[in-house]
């Protein structure tokens, strides 16, 4: 790894260029760094582990500018929101995560429809009648009419900003209320991506602890916050609705010491045919709550839209700093929702929707009962898409979601949600991208991979002749299959071995990183080439084959790596093993 | 105006609450704060000009809950961007700005077509094939195909963000580059937006003038830069090209100093038939340039596309900064301009477009020669749509501003672009609002306002008996009329006088705040009373018209306030007065 030129670093660390040219001589003296004249100081690699980066069957090697780049960003992209999901979601047979697109619910008549509606010639004169930083009336019109007053909120039009998401109205609250001075209030668990950043603000964070009630209110905490976040609707991750004695509690003392409250109201639509409750900021006393939420939530990745609602003054800020930032979301989607609003469509989609999503959870929950009865408590919460489970103390959640990653199914750790004090033994099962008839076999592999990560120690698998592939068996398994792997960072990366001795591997969680290469059997041997990645050394391997597992050895016999195989069939082997694990 | 609190303000500046408090107890003492038991601590507002806004005619009054929060906001809102156009632009019969949106010259067949195959069954299954972070892959293999061809630049997928707007894009560059200790090269004149995000991040800005030839390259100056932000191809605003010598130049002076090159290449589209530039980051040894640019210009409010190119560990962390202040843009959005790519549409839509601001540049030129033949002097630009004009030293072009809108006309003063040194005889006349056969009379409107403010001191008029309108004449005046005018922070304001004695106000770049109140005759005064503005008072006031100039008077004869009155056929008085006018 190349350091920062002794120009660069003296000035990130305001001190002398001469006292840093002294620390690069004498780091270099004692075999820590190495220079090179002509392109600069480096990290000496003798002890690092490069040998087992070449080897890497998997993933692309991070190069040499790379690194250059990243000493002088300010935002650490490798680290960051280990819990997102990888872009090959779909060719896991059972995908437990909250949050992937389902896209068998959208609804495509409807959303023609009221696209065609936008698209006239008279509708397109409308909607861009204004130009620069308003939104669309008719949007407007229906967000004050029909949507806020069902989570009992009363606003105005210069009391409403629309967002591309609940995340930016989040966004536009940090930048202008929070500087390093600021003392924030969050809860723990939350949004990851919240905490980031007010992270990246500097600012001093308080984390309140959640129950069954939601946010626990510790008023000597909370008397220390200028602002604080909060998911009162359904808390945010785990689902949980706050007492009404308590949020009543905390409007009062909010009111009185000034505190500015941020509600996130986290996946209200789930909640609006079917629950009373209403918003913070549509409560008594709630006028000065700042509210922030995603639109068609459901709609997503199409549609893209959030809302924030808050005193006028807020908003007339929010607006301009919307449009330093990103400028407004898009006109003519802004009016093709209000249409899909106006006409009524979506409400009847939502209603298609929640009730996928209810016979889901009713799935999810029978089945973890008759998997797991004895092992794992569930939070309680009245309505959503996913569980918040604990198991016993022992349960080492992060081995469980290797272990069922081997299997085929996807679980959602945790840790990404706790600023502190994350559980070792929770995790989370979401129900948005796993059809209902899926879930109860999903369970049983769950299940037993959950038996298992209890009693085993490792994942890690010696290498036994007797159970390695020969060449012939090898080139049957692997011909047309597809690998679903872990870069050195944790990001996600498939790898795709044609017919005909190609091979394809994409990475990172939006594909960033590509390469080609080519893949091949010699003797008993998996042999592969990449263009760039691995150096585009050729490699080869011994390989044994356990269930979904495959697994690549040196040949002296050591573990190189592993990924789960996707055969070409598109069918995992595994099956419920319901015999072995129901009680 | 009322103070924080004690507890607020020693938290602020932490320092002790007594601190604070026998501070505030000196200053109530002194008389200059007044304090209330219940409501807390305010200035006192005696001397202040209070009683003037009382009688204002046409605005809002900020209300005291409006200061509460503006104390506490980072954000103010009230005095960015003075040159944004008022919402209610189309309602002048010159608007001479660059940047409405004209609607004429959308292409709205071609952009349903393209809507309808973003949009059927197998098109939504693809594009939302990933989740997450990911962009439509085919709009980015059409932007590497296609678009950044056109301008040099050849880039890898994981090179490529898509970004709401260039703004976005530049955003995201300072979000991941500048912090306190960062200094940062800007131009100068420049994007104000920028210079106020760049601001907020207490950058230490070093300003670069601008001549002919594009920015002056001071290398004194540019050696202190960490990271420099440059619009070579037009520059923003002037719209003058960078020389090659200038190109080469600063590449090889930022590639020996590890200098971070942002461009932002501002309007490349009106280039790209014509020119043969490519931009900085086309060019040799520019592949370490971030490029910032907006997709589809002519159909921003529509659309709302940026991108972002830059090497591939920029556009990882970007693509997570993305994530955490505002999401992917909508999908939907980006199918459909990567079928209005595909399928031709957007390159035949732009020649239009192209086509038609060329016309009325030609058009803009004549007329100012016509008029204006030796009092001005036009910055040299190779295309573009606005012309970047320079007056004799002695022209206020602000005044010019106030005179142009009295007579119908909108032009845009150039002081917000300037960090320093902004010249006072400068101003920009744009055409991409104002169709081709309205530019002779809007010039020579201009031309008579540029005359009058060279030779009279003054705006203001006194009370004229003789001149002032009757009773009767005010009604038949008034009924059915807009005003147009400014709020006391400088926000747009319009006014509809309904017949039926109704009054309707709007205010603000996003109209929002609206109030209503009445109107009517009493003898020969004009009487109104809003229902808040204003402190919802009833006040009369004597009325005098010029051209199309309303101006109110106290009944003592003082100007309190005027307005620009379109009348109830829409047309204004004022006709060109040639024969006085031209040469």
């Amino acid at each position: 790894m190349r350091l920062p030129s002794s120009r660069q670093l003296s000035a990130d660390l305001e001190i002398s260029r001469n006292t840093v040219a002294a620390v690069y001589d004498r780091l270099i003296a004692d075999g820590h760094l190495s220079s090179s004249d002509r392109s600069g100081v480096y990290v000496r690699d003798d002890r690092t582990g490069l040998e087992r980066d070449r080897n890497r069957v998997t993933g692309p090697n991070p190069r040499e500018s790379d690194m250059r780049w990243r000493n002088r960003l300010s935002l650490d992209a490798e680290s960051l929101f280990p819990a997102a999901l990888p872009p090959d979601w779909e060719k896991y047979p059972f995908p437990f995560f909250e949050g992937p697109f389902d896209r068998s619910l959208f609804p495509v008549q409807e959303w023609r429809d009221a696209s065609r509606r936008a698209l006239t010639v008279s509708e397109i004169e409308d909607w861009t009648g204004d130009v620069g930083d308003a939104d669309d009336p008719m949007l407007i019109d229906e967000l004050r009419r029909k949507i806020l007053p069902q989570r009992g909120i009363t606003a105005r039009p210069e009391e409403i900003l629309v967002t591309t998401s609940a995340q930016q109205a989040l966004y536009f609250a940090t930048e202008l209320f929070v500087n390093s001075r600021t003392v924030v209030g969050l809860e723990n668990p939350c949004n990851p991506e919240l905490r980031t950043v007010l992270t990246r603000k500097r600012a001093r964070l308080e984390h309140n602890d959640v129950d069954e009630d939601g946010m626990i209110l510790n008023f000597d905490r909370l008397g220390k916050c200028g602002l604080l976040f909060i998911s009162p609707g359904r808390q945010r991750p785990t689902g949980v609705t706050m007492s009404d004695e308590r949020r009543k509690a905390l409007l009062d003392f909010a009111t009185q010491n000034e505190i500015i409250l941020v509600e996130d109201d986290y996946q209200w639509e789930a909640d609006f045919a079917t629950s009373n409750s209403v918003a913070l900021r549509g409560a008594p006393g709630g006028q000065n709550v700042i509210y922030a939420a995603t639109l068609a939530q459901p709609l997503a990745p199409a549609v893209r839209l959030g809302v924030l609602v808050a005193p006028a003054p807020v908003i007339r800020a929010a607006r301009k700093l919307r449009r330093i930032t990103s400028r407004h979301p898009a006109l003519s989607i802004q009016r093709t929702f209000a249409h899909m609003l106006g006409l009524g469509h979506y409400a009847a989609a939502l209603r298609r929707v929640e009730q996928a999503f209810a016979d889901r959870m009713a799935a999810l929950r029978e089945a973890l009962n008759y998997y797991l009865p004895t092992k794992i408590s569930i939070l309680p919460t009245q309505l959503g898409a996913a569980a918040w489970i604990t198991g016993p103390p022992e349960l080492d959640a992060n081995r469980l979601g290797k272990a069922a990653e081997a299997y085929g199914a996807l679980i959602e750790p945790v840790d990404a949600y706790y600023a502190e004090r994350a559980p070792q033994n929770v995790f989370r099962l979401g129900v948005t991208g796993i059809p209902e008839d899926r879930i109860r076999e999903g369970v049983s592999v769950v299940a037993k991979a959950f038996r298992e990560s209890l009693d085993l120690p490792s994942l890690e698998s010696k290498f036994d002749e007797s159970r390695a592939l020969s060449g012939a068996a090898l080139k049957r398994a692997c011909s047309g299959a597809t690998l679903l792997c872990k870069t050195v960072y944790g990001d996600p990366c498939t790898i795709v071995l044609a017919r005909n001795g190609d091979m394809n591997g994409r990475a990172g969680f939006a594909n960033e990183e590509q390469d080609t290469g080519k893949w091949w059997i010699d003797d008993d041997y998996w042999c592969r080439q990449w263009t760039e990645w691995a150096y585009g050394e050729t490699a080869k391997f011994r390989v044994m084959i356990t269930g979904d597992r495959i697994q690549w050895f040196n040949p002296s016999g050591r573990l190189i790596d592993w990924a789960v195989i996707v055969r070409a069939n598109g069918k995992k082997a595994t099956k419920p093993e319901n015999q072995e694990l129901a009680p």
